[in-house]
């Protein structure tokens, strides 16, 4: 027997032959160009076969596989079986569709594998740089502060904490939320994305502390009635610090009175922070921007990138007119973070000082890429050319008798529904949800659904920068098609956990 | 004149040629994994030069260009210019390295482009499987509840989060935290994680409502002063709801000593959080295990995998052992997100009920291929090869009578210094940041710096498959030159921002 040597020999994570993996990743740009070339051609979406259900709960693989065997075995499992959201015609809640080239970025920012905390380091000069070019398009001001983050939730979460730091009457953030000594409280419209509420919970505020102020009937807060919540409070010795206004709602994309709310801040010393995180977009399109006038005003502004800039997931944006106050809200020094003066920390900025993620991923290549390639102008003609889809959509609609549209059509956003005169309510919510089922199980369309004055309504959300009019022709004879089929078996049996 | 068609066609952001960004894809997949494979031969850092940041401000782009002219302004003004933390010898702050099988996994889930906030698709079937690995590779209960996250500051959040309002003697969520009969009190050692800190601010508990609790010698929590401080607490009327225990501290890699806390909080009723954002991967190296003993008894537990799993950025986890309690704290139902019970939101889970994010990537595609590709078996050598070259490293110090050691060395982090006798301690921190500024800046090592006991003591945390004995052996030599040559030029200027 040889004895065992001292130093056994160094085991890495790095392939052993590189030529191998090298022909491998050629085969993987080829499928990944092929998937989206053809995505037209597909079913937008089918259920999971049980078949990759039961492949996809293998025990914990305690022995490595060839890479090669890896992702045959992802091309059986999982790549088939997409969300669907990058085909023409998925319309569903409010998802974009990526590009190819976006693909390839995030390849390249994933084999930089940067941490982009901060340092001096091309990633966050990237970063810094997307940023700006933001700012810029959204009209905001250049010396605002400004995070990449995961989406709009996180964005969101970052404004109203920067919100609630910088108006509350005593240190929240060291001492907490229990020692102001009046209840802080915020008030947005009901038809307020729902991670507002979570952020409230989160911060300590409490859902109760979102005063819901009722909407127009075009979707949009109703000013006076704010007024009046803001009054009352006052009047009753809480401590109102902030409003926050819709750019673009989630279910109709109804934008709020954003100068009258800009002006009613001001007036009344709020922090006015905009929900933006798809229609904050729409100000990039010359015919649209108007719309959402008033938005620049905002203390803090939260929009997304993977939704209306129909970049690859997850990337979103806060943006902080007070960089002061934002980083105060989340600065919190280490002595293992020193800010050395040479060196590779020296850096221009700290970007975790200024959100809730210390070690930050490089996000940013995708959206530097996509700008450089497409250039602000053509996204532009993007966003105007979805509103002008979905424009298109709603004169279809109101082509069809049998059909009825749900709430206006400011942006993106059409609401409408099966309901042929004599159709009871009850009765129309069923065969709706009937013709949803239908159109999403049959891979034709994949609209979501929602409430709306209490009726179960077709959504249709086109950030979608595939998607073709002929598309919204073959949705209106499908949803006629499937609407008349189950009007006439006289069943529509439906279920709604 | 021709008139303008009424109808323009419409425009997409996918290629004109789609036979052109293959050969791009094609040409990035070869420069990534040269970058990579040659990775040991470049210097690892050097300080970005005024060209690149030159051209990372030129303004927004308003025309698009050619996706290979911007990949070629890529290669010359980013792709150089890396943090370098895929290189062997870095091992600054708690930094994964990454893997090329990673990086092309990030390209086919940006390719797929999902939202995996729920739904009946593949990625969501992945991200449940990833988490059951995950559970079994850190002997958590298997019906525990769990998330993908950005990172462990999320995690940690989540965590807090989740403890927060499980122990709150009201609904703090609904009501805010300002309506507990008595104030909330979390306890962790002084060497705790500034995320923790960043979490009790943002959570509207205020970061003096954290007790930071003394450490022993070895930098691990006094239970005796943590008891006494509870029982004061308690005595003082406030609520004690939480103990955070360390798997691993970001400055030293001390292990708190988990069973006990665990015990503790089973008595007196507490949350047990454990913070292993990368300790919490010693449990799978056999022979490190019996180090973070007692971290399967936590009520919630955060990790990376992109530190001590090497996974891309970014990916880390919570998992919390109270499914409900889990989801209580982040569901808020909205009718766009009705569960309906057939077409794709039909899916097995919804993610976005257990965390902040609404829309979530697909950053479980990575973990999935990686843990496919090697097996945890590896992965359990590759943790237990750091640690074993943490305690070379040590040995090596230990060896020359110029280095001391400045704290023990429990799993993969090493704190020393220059030290010859006689020196003085502040001339001996003017020196040793000079010596760390002197690896940086030629490129030939990256170690970080933190204060221990008052002094500047260089940091080197191996979470980096690619390292080898000899690049410690080149470390030592390197500082020790270093040193001297400072010593004998009698001056180290130097400043801290």
């Amino acid at each position: 027997m040889t004895p065992k040597p001292e130093i056994p020999s160094e085991e890495t994570l790095d392939p052993q032959d590189w030529s191998e993996m090298r022909r491998l990743g050629h085969r993987m740009v080829d499928d990944a160009l092929d998937y989206l070339e053809r995505v037209r051609e597909r079913p937008i979406w089918k259920p999971v076969p049980e078949s990759a259900k039961q492949a996809l709960r293998a025990p914990l693989p305690t022995e490595g596989e060839s890479a090669t065997a890896v992702y045959d075995e992802f091309r059986r499992d999982v790549f088939p079986h997409s969300m669907g959201n990058i085909h023409p015609r998925f319309w569903g809640w409010v998802i974009g569709t990526g590009t190819p080239f976006g693909a390839l970025a995030d390849m390249m920012a994933s084999t930089m594998n940067p941490n982009i905390g901060g340092g001096d380091q091309g990633p966050n000069y990237v970063e810094l740089q997307v940023l700006g070019w933001l700012k810029e398009m959204l009209g905001y001001p250049a010396d605002a502060s400004g995070l990449l983050v995961s989406g709009g939730s996180m964005a969101n979460l970052v404004g109203i904490a920067v919100a609630r730091n910088a108006k509350a009457e005593t240190d929240v953030g060291q001492q907490g939320v229990a020692g102001a000594p009046r209840r802080m409280v915020l008030y947005a419209s009901s038809e307020t994305h729902n991670s507002v509420h979570k952020a409230m919970s989160l911060l300590g505020l409490g859902r109760d502390a979102l005063r819901e102020i009722p909407v127009d009937p075009d979707y949009r807060i109703e000013v006076a009635a704010l007024r009046r919540a803001i009054a009352e409070d006052r009047k009753a010795g809480l401590h109102p610090f902030c409003v926050v206004g819709n750019a673009g709602t989630v279910n109709t994309g109804a934008i709020d009175p954003l100068p009258e709310l800009a002006d009613l801040c001001q007036a009344e010393d709020l922090w006015f922070h905009v929900d933006g995180a798809f229609g904050a977009l729409a100000t990039i399109a010359p015919g649209v921007k108007p719309l959402v006038r008033g938005m620049e005003r905002a203390d803090s502004l939260a929009f997304d990138l993977h939704k209306w800039m129909y970049v690859n997931y997850e990337v979103g944006c806060a943006l902080v007119r007070w960089p002061e106050k934002h980083r105060a809200t989340f600065v919190s020094p280490a002595d293992y973070l020193a800010h050395l003066s040479r060196g590779l920390p020296a850096g221009p900025i700290w970007f975790s000082e200024y959100g809730v993620q210390l070690s930050r991923g490089f996000r940013a290549l995708k959206v530097w890429m996509s700008l450089k390639e497409h250039g602000v102008k053509k996204y532009g003609r993007l966003v105007a050319q979805n509103c002008e889809q979905a424009k298109y959509l709603e004169s279809l609609v109101e082509r069809e008798p049998e059909l009825a549209m749900m709430a206006p059509v400011p942006l993106n956003i059409v609401c409408f529904r099966f309901a042929p005169e004599g159709l009871e309510d009850a009765r129309a919510d069923a065969i709706n949800e009937e013709i949803l089922y239908g159109l999403q199980e049959s891979g034709t369309a994949v609209p979501s659904s929602t409430m709306l004055r209490g009726r179960f309504s077709i959504r249709v959300c086109i950030c979608n920068h595939r998607t073709r009019r002929e598309d919204l022709d073959l949705l209106v004879k499908e949803v006629l098609e499937r609407g008349r089929a189950a009007l006439a078996a006289g069943t529509a049996e439906v279920g709604r956990s």
